[in-house]
């Protein structure tokens, strides 16, 4: 997502400076054309807004907060949009320590994938200050069709662990239907053609048929990162007294695709996993 | 849906005898006009093809071979259609009794609701042999918009408890959502808004924001009904093999529901009581 | 178990008949000096007893009711004592099928493993008629402490399910615990430790402590078995309206296991499986 | 829990200060004659060992931060003896605040209920550091049989956490057990007396059949308590990656017996309510 992000900016007409953690992304940025900064630190000193946008909240915490990292500078005046899919405490816990150093920061976590970046189409998830967002929009909306603004830090993160918590029941949902129907003697094509009319049937599960009738799948999010948000659900949920039966079965499923071998799989995968390898005869 | 599937075929027709177990809807039936039988066995005897639609498998169990059921008296050469949403093995179980008789089952449980039965547009999910099925054409066709031959006598109802283990996962689903974002501080509109856009945001979403909103619903299926569905779907999978811990943790959730009270409410009222009453405070 | 118990009554003076349906384990009991017969039917028509012991329903039906199976010869007056673990309604099935056949059929499904066998230590959880029971007390009590009489067919499986239940729970709370601390940072052998002054610390705990801390275990009870007990259950269960999270929960662990291959492990190799191979960083 | 601990350290001849957030709790305490200090910043004023034990999380974090809290007034040199059940997460939290103001925290949940704070003979799980553990001891002594140190701070509460999520599954073991095998017809005497010679029978549980028999219960750990304490268990599994479908079942259970007023229940009537409320035919 970030190198599209990067290259959504350019295109858009802003100076854009970008580093990751992993240095042959890193590299292949610079090939594309991307003026690098040596480490987190070094974008934030450079930058005015600085995006960020990462796997999960013990890597955001290490850019955020860790020797090299965009709060090692002096950050004063400077605003943060940070765009990663996070628990919503780490967003209540990042926000005091920018602005700690005189700084700002909204999270802003986004429904969409690759394509809808580089269309700008993102729909952007908002937590924060209303007037931090307002700074936020002339770049947000480069990136976006709608910005939504949900409420004080946190609830950017909550809302997007929310929409991802029914992406992963949805998925988990089709993998125990069809390994259900299999069991019973039904063919997989018929058992998707019907479900096609079911009244939850939606355009992702359209678009997710032929990976589910075993084509290669054109990979939108993968079954560890999913597993990681439902993760991050279960986990806010308990927190705050929430009993999330489904959601944590949902990750047991996950678990158990990951711990198979199964973790960068498209999650349109995970049928197959429950279907070839969790059903057992007596 | 069986005084509409009734006025469907009286409307398109056929000459319609009627029974239901339940006195005051039998007589409601016999004021709108319908000839009425005096028990489901006389309805057997009167007919040459015989439609059932019930709420569970013990109920099926009594209207075919209880003392007064369909098979009591002489039913050689009948076909029985079979609509209600049961277990796969109660098909299997009641074909052979039906064929010992000399008569033939087919279980056709359907896709939609009241309205789809009044337009004749409900989609068969037919189990049984395929000239059985051909004999229900011309009966099933005035109902229905798609007829699918899913496999022998077990996988229509199988295909419809997949189907339904959906419906189930995505109202929990939405249920666990809201009520983890309701406990972050995000308001219910809002979230419901945002889940709109959704990859999975489907046609039937939409139907039910108003009810979870907190209007009063049209009802489409009740949480009874929806939690008898799927502890049918976690015995059929628990019965072959197949692990669901997502649908048993539906399954927990409609039973608190209709254990507080909740069971006749329309399923899109599952949120409303995650959020008001399984939610607790440390 | 099955020859445990040919030996156990050999010893206490019984003419025994056996046969397995694995061609190695009914050579191993003819080198035994066991009197081998050629099939199911043939056990049934030497003896007036007939003891079964199978891993599951579909394996107890085959030998009840397949071609070479108990009920294919003339079994009048005899009486069957059938000592697997199965669901109820296998039980319920098989009594009239027995007695339409002139026999009598008991289950009695026991706690304890071979040691007991050997000392005729076993409990035994019998479902059926009173008198069939009496009449089976002379073989029974050479192998058993103590018999129930749990009530008519189905109830003594049902019993057994309801223990094995517990046993599942038991092992998989223990790995949630285990896994919980170990990544906590508490060392494996200071839990253990802990665990056994634990309310619900057991004699059953402590005999699983070695393998729990890695030493090699003395089986007592594989995962795939358990995991086929804890499936039974909860299809009996959902069959009869009881939702049963936590043992859908257990089912989901213990699949897991199976489907990474530990199946055939001692089920005090759970926790070691669920903490090095189920859990997962971000 | 607090008063029978301040009655038994004044019998070993300390002399104590106390506070309650509940001012009829106080009330008590004073009549008790014990001396009673203003409000929790006063506690930690007065004394130089401050023992603190409350129900949850938010509760503690009020009383070692709040207006009138602990860490209000001066304790530098002071020693905090946190005895509460919580998350690790928050023991981790609450260490360092203490020690910027010049004191020192350990954390010591217990093994054992009222019977042996009397007696002197809990069990304690200490986090923190071992210097502060030695320091504790001649306080801690009076009240235990054992104490073990877990790890840093946050390891006390994980192993708590870690034995009570054992408790609750236990607990809901039984209750599965015996709602599956009442409706399949056994009786309940019948079963509580096969259950105790399960394998995993123990004292705990020989203790609760008084009250799973239907007699009022000797209140030892109350279900509104059990589902907070599964309830952090869940969430601090989730946190670090440990899928937990048997926990999260369990707190599914736990919070639908409080959404229907079982809360102040003992933890030995969950069975009673799994089914009485829970079960539900077709």
């Amino acid at each position: 997502m970030g190198a599209a992000m990067s290259q959504r900016l350019r295109e858009q007409g802003f100076d854009v400076v970008g580093w990751d953690v992993n240095g042959d992304r890193t590299k292949a940025l610079a090939d594309g054309g991307l003026q690098i900064a040596a480490d987190a630190r070094a974008v934030a000193a450079d930058c005015e807004i600085i995006i960020s946008i990462v796997t999960e909240d013990h890597g955001v915490r290490r850019i955020f907060t860790g020797p090299q990292g965009f709060l090692g500078g002096d950050v004063n005046g400077k605003l943060f949009i940070e765009m990663s899919t996070l628990q919503p405490m780490t967003g209540r816990e990042l926000a005091p320590l920018v602005e700690a150093k005189g700084a700002r920061l909204i999270e802003s976590p986004v429904l969409g994938t690759i394509p809808q970046v580089r269309d700008g189409k993102l729909f952007a998830l908002v937590g924060g200050r209303i007037e931090d967002l307002d700074r936020a929009r002339p770049v947000l909306e480069k990136m976006t069709r709608r910005i939504a603004h949900m409420g004080p830090n946190g609830c950017g993160y909550a809302m997007k662990l929310a929409v991802n918590l029914g992406l992963g029941a949805y998925i988990q949902a089709l993998s125990e239907s069809l390994a259900l129907g299999a069991k019973q003697g039904l063919a997989l094509d018929q058992m998707l053609d019907v479900l096609q009319e079911a009244p939850y049937a939606s355009g992702w599960m359209k678009s997710k048929i032929g990976v589910m009738k075993g084509e290669k799948p054109e990979m939108t999010l993968d079954i560890r990162t999913l597993r990681k948000d439902i993760m991050s659900a279960v986990a806010t949920g308990a927190l705050s007294g929430v009993p999330m039966p489904l959601s944590a079965g949902t990750l047991a499923s996950l678990s158990a695709a990951v711990a198979n071998g199964y973790g960068s799989g498209d999650l349109g995968e995970l049928p197959k996993f429950v279907r070839e390898v969790m059903l057992q005869n007596f």
